[in-house]
């Protein structure tokens, strides 16, 4: 394909992606699939020779459509939202055509530059501390990782190596794979701990990085709203040094993912501190809306935390991958995965302007897993200019609303309860009663296609899920779920089982 | 921004790509800037009201261009290629818009679905022994990765895992953190040792891996060639033991950064296979070219690997990012990560055909380390299909064959010498003098800004790379680097220094 074919069929595409969004509710919202469905409708290999561009688009509608879970349909109420708007894919369309390998400042110096403004930017639009801000002379900043996953890692990563040079009597050992060490060899070591708020309704990426950073963990019980509050953790870090370990670091989560529950940061925050333990802040969705003042009471206590992420790319309309992350100081996160061969250094790098602002700490591949990355920054700042601070924070305060109205609907019915309170863009609610009628009742909504959500589990209770998450939903779509959730529940209650 | 200025809009965006990548070569390859000199050219804070496209748009020339190290212009010769062709562009805005979010089958079936076959299209292009193809019930299969290095970590992970399971009687340390533990403490212990083929020459990747993972690094010596070869590693391995240390994990490098070498794999395997060692082949960059029959050998060994990565996204033609990773067992690498919390279940998991196919063993999210994904197995299926197998082979085979051609004229001047064998597109020359010509000549280039280049070390020689990067790179390119860099050999010659 040339650049004139590129044109045309570029052009062809736009038009498809714009059909596609603007007709996508005509679509079932989830496949009606077994596991399987796409191998036997594709060749089980490659073509020898080129295939005509027309074949292949075909294809998408024969083989990729049917199967794919349509996250931008109205009705899509599940996980999530995955933001998209259309300034972030044309950011996108350039982003793919420059092409860089951002992995350090001679990469592309835009690449490196452009993050880490706006990261500044989106910094001063959730009004961080001015600890977070780069500037031109701060110690911290902020990058762009791929998911809050990586972000929890590095984190932990970085707390590990901070607490060893801090803790210099201690061994920094694998607790969790010493289960044939008996109490008399044990005695001779101190073990780190990590302490993350991994409630039952937290994010796995925390269980997750703790697998993989090796380190032992443990939950911290939650109060009534599904939050950790401080004198839990107090209570758990004064029983784990009493057992002769040494806490160093906690995960505290503003928007949990099953119930979007509020840790109270600001109790928690002075005993880390006191502690001396690397505070993580993980508001992998809420974290958007603490552009609008009304909601940014929810980040106090961010002025304790060590590091702060949230992923514009749920609820910020910018499209996935771009999870924003924050350190305070940016010395603690490097040293953990510096390695500087020859063939990525360059002239800059040596020069006493770069060693402040980019040779060390600004040289991002430092600060992720990978190696490489994308110029996703300018994802950012297409949507930050082409919606402007009021363009974004009408759109998470239009989302709020409507699951305000949702949950207006739940209440005025007295089968249903709701089940959490309603701070963000969703709504946990259930039928009183069973867990396996809400089991069954889920099994319908999924069957019929028309809408979907997915299940929570609070208190031992099964609960429904329901996130607003497509940027085009309206009331209307809400109205319409919620008519189609008690036709359901009317036909479900009418079984002889019920 | 509605679908109707997107239409409009996303033309324009397609031109602009289309006129960039046909126009590239008269920008400055790379760019001649200071360091920060982004920040005063955009203001301190995000823009209250939205701003037009069209501002946006002049700004990527005033701001954005200046800062770029053009990677698809046919003058760069630095690092290694990054893929970049329109099949793989198109693909991407079709993802964008989809934008699914791929952690489980049912986020979208044929974003997991896709991906499989995927990856067995292009095993079976690269002569995969058949134990890395999944099919319909096979115990291998591959899956794309973010970067080399996340599939590197991800190897290391699992071989932990699956070192420990097997190693029943001794215990998974973190050795290089217990350099306070003296003798006595220390006998008591049998340590877990990796040993990467970490020569100076192999890629940062493995010793980032090592540093995350946690576990000790022994660098395996290499042939004048710059490869490893079996009786190096068995030699290191015999003195582990003897130390009482574990080996556990091997990486060999098919195609290292500096020099493209390629280690001695059916040397290697066998001896990994004997010890029980986990061996990871990383062939980022060379592995395109196994799709060619004459390259094929140098991937022979593979059958003795439990992994296999290399980066389609360098030089097959599939932009950034898609590291193509396979194992022989999924089983093995799935323990290190799998976390299932409620809302991530569904169904379809629990059916007989999902648990056999995709409900633990293809979850991809327990393949990697976020949790996220995009669909990038569309760019694969476009670029499969409209290159076709012998486009793609037709592309390699112009790429080494240029860098034969920059090998001729470099061979061709007595000033200069040929530092290792040309396998590749990547030539590694120098002037015969010193270390410090060879920095000022390469000053001289970076300077010039009309070619790029990255130097390596190479037995303690300063080395210049030369690899064919972008895919219009042409013959006369070629030349007219050359005329460049003796132009300004002769300038340098000339300076009284010399």
């Amino acid at each position: 394909m040339d650049a004139a074919e590129f044109r045309r069929r570029g052009r062809e595409m736009v038009d498809y992606v714009a059909d596609y969004l603007e007709n996508i509710e005509q679509r079932p919202v989830y496949p009606d699939l077994e596991p399987g469905y796409l191998r036997s409708l594709i060749p089980s290999e490659a073509p020898l020779e080129p295939e005509s561009y027309e074949d292949v688009m075909k294809d998408v509608e024969r083989v990729i459509m049917p199967g794919i879970t349509h996250w931008h349909s109205p009705y899509f109420f599940a996980y999530f939202p995955a933001a998209s708007s259309y300034p972030a894919m044309l950011a996108d369309m350039l982003c793919g055509a420059i092409g860089c390998i951002g992995f350090s400042w001679a990469a592309s110096p835009a690449c490196t530059e452009l993050e880490t403004v706006m990261l500044d930017w989106l910094g001063k639009m959730l009004q961080l501390p001015e600890c977070f801000i780069a500037g031109t002379d701060g110690h911290g900043g902020g990058v762009i990782q791929g998911t809050a996953s990586e972000a929890t890692l590095i984190s932990l990563l970085a707390a590990q190596r901070y607490k060893s040079l801090k803790e210099q009597h201690s061994y920094l050992c694998r607790p969790n794979r010493l289960q044939h060490c008996g109490p008399t060899t044990c005695s001779l070591w101190v073990f780190s701990l990590m302490l993350p708020v991994l409630l039952p309704k937290a994010h796995s990426s925390v269980e997750r990085a703790a697998l993989i950073g090796g380190v032992m963990m443990r939950k911290v019980p939650t109060d009534k709203t599904y939050a950790v509050g401080g004198h839990m953790l107090k209570q758990m870090v004064e029983e784990d040094k009493a057992a002769g370990f040494i806490p160093f670091y906690f995960c505290a989560t503003l928007g949990t993912t099953p119930s979007c529950a509020f840790d109270h940061t600001t109790e928690l925050g002075p005993i880390c501190n006191d502690e001396n333990m690397w505070m993580h802040i993980d508001a992998a969705y809420a974290g958007s809306a603490f552009i609008c003042p009304e909601f940014r009471p929810l980040l106090n206590g961010i002025e304790f935390a060590d590091s702060f992420n949230f992923n514009p790319h749920k609820w910020l309309l910018v499209n996935f991958d771009c999870s924003a992350m924050w350190v305070k100081k940016r010395t603690d996160i490097i040293g953990a995965f510096k390695m500087e061969p020859l063939y990525l250094k360059h002239e800059n790098q040596e020069s006493a302007l770069t060693t402040v602002l980019f040779a060390s700490s600004w040289v991002l591949q430092h600060w992720q897993i990978p190696l490489g990355r994308r110029f996703r920054s300018l994802k950012l700042w297409f949507v930050f200019r082409m919606y402007g601070l009021k363009g974004l924070q009408a759109h998470i305060r239009k989302q709020v609303a409507l699951a305000k109205e949702f949950e207006s609907l739940v209440r005025a019915d007295k089968r249903f309860e709701i089940c959490a309170e309603v701070i963000m863009g969703l709504v946990c609610f259930r039928l009183k009663g069973s867990n396996e009628l809400n089991q069954n009742l889920l099994k319908k909504i999924t069957k019929s296609q028309e809408i979907h959500l997915v299940p929570c589990q609070l208190s031992g209770r099964f609960v429904l899920r329901f996130a607003i998450c497509a940027r085009t939903t309206e009331s209307r779509h809400i109205q319409q779920a919620w008519r189609h959730i008690t036709q359901l529940t009317f036909e479900l209650l009418q079984e002889p089982s019920h």
